[in-house]
């Protein structure tokens, strides 16, 4: 069992607000270290808008010196321009953090939501409040900040299986 | 009427081959310069392959210093995975630009066919021989570095319009 400490960026991307939050895993033990959200500028241009999420995201690594990073993977059965969107956002996303020469792993929401609340189907008010709970001193006040540390503690849990079936 | 000669810098994005194309236009008088084709390993990781269009479109730029930069417009009426696939690779493609400070201007595709062609239902061979017509010294040998062309050709009739309208 891994048994060194391990510092994970949770991504939740997302064109209007990108989530993020920082947690550090020590075997099962996990603690909170921030969260947030970027938000853009509805006003701005697209290509500035996704500039800004690859500098903020950019900026975070370099300020936070993340050890692997996870990111939300997109649920594409909705409206095909919210798919688009999103699919912006999330590139940028993946390539901002693959760029710091991070490990990116994607997980699916329902993956996330089964790992953090236990069921697939769970309602995002159940896994903030089970954000709250695995990490008290967590104080998410944006919902996508919550996800982002619900992906967060997903990696965590799932990161050695990945590991040891990768080997 | 702007009698500078403006370098522009048109792609045409993809996951998997992301075209390029570079012109420059004195008034009406097109001239080509550059083409080619960026393609990612479909071996790596996704975040990896979005990494590499954003590096290899940044060197482009440093490379060969663009004014105006014009992106197609992503069409979502088809397979969401593939609106989600293209959406992730324009995500980066458009953020990569707007970072070296380049104005991007996006044109949808019934457009670029419509100015390259004539009408906007062409075919994607049409699309290539005018575009060889229009630049003859233009080597495009894949078909997305002539669609990158046809972006810039496309830009280069309508930017003016547009530089009028802003004001």
């Amino acid at each position: 069992m891994d048994r060194s400490v391990i510092r994970i960026l949770g991504v939740d991307p997302g064109l209007r607000n990108t989530g993020w939050g920082l947690i550090e895993a020590f075997g099962s033990r996990l603690s909170f270290l921030a969260c947030g959200s970027i938000r853009t500028d509805a006003a701005a241009s697209l290509a500035g808008r996704l500039a800004s999420i690859h500098s903020a995201l950019t900026a975070l690594v370099d300020d936070n010196g993340p050890d692997e990073a996870a990111v939300e993977e997109t649920f594409v059965n909705r409206d095909p321009q919210s798919t688009l969107k999103l699919g912006q956002a999330r590139g940028v996303a993946l390539a901002a953090l693959a760029l710091k020469d991070l490990p990116v792993s994607e997980y699916a929401a329902n993956l996330i939501k089964k790992t953090v609340v236990g069921v697939g189907h769970a309602e995002k008010g159940q896994v903030a409040m089970m954000v709250k709970m695995l990490l008290p001193a967590s104080d998410a006040s944006a919902p996508d900040a919550a996800d982002a540390l619900a992906v967060a503690i997903c990696h965590a849990q799932h990161r050695q299986a990945r590991a040891r079936g990768a080997r």
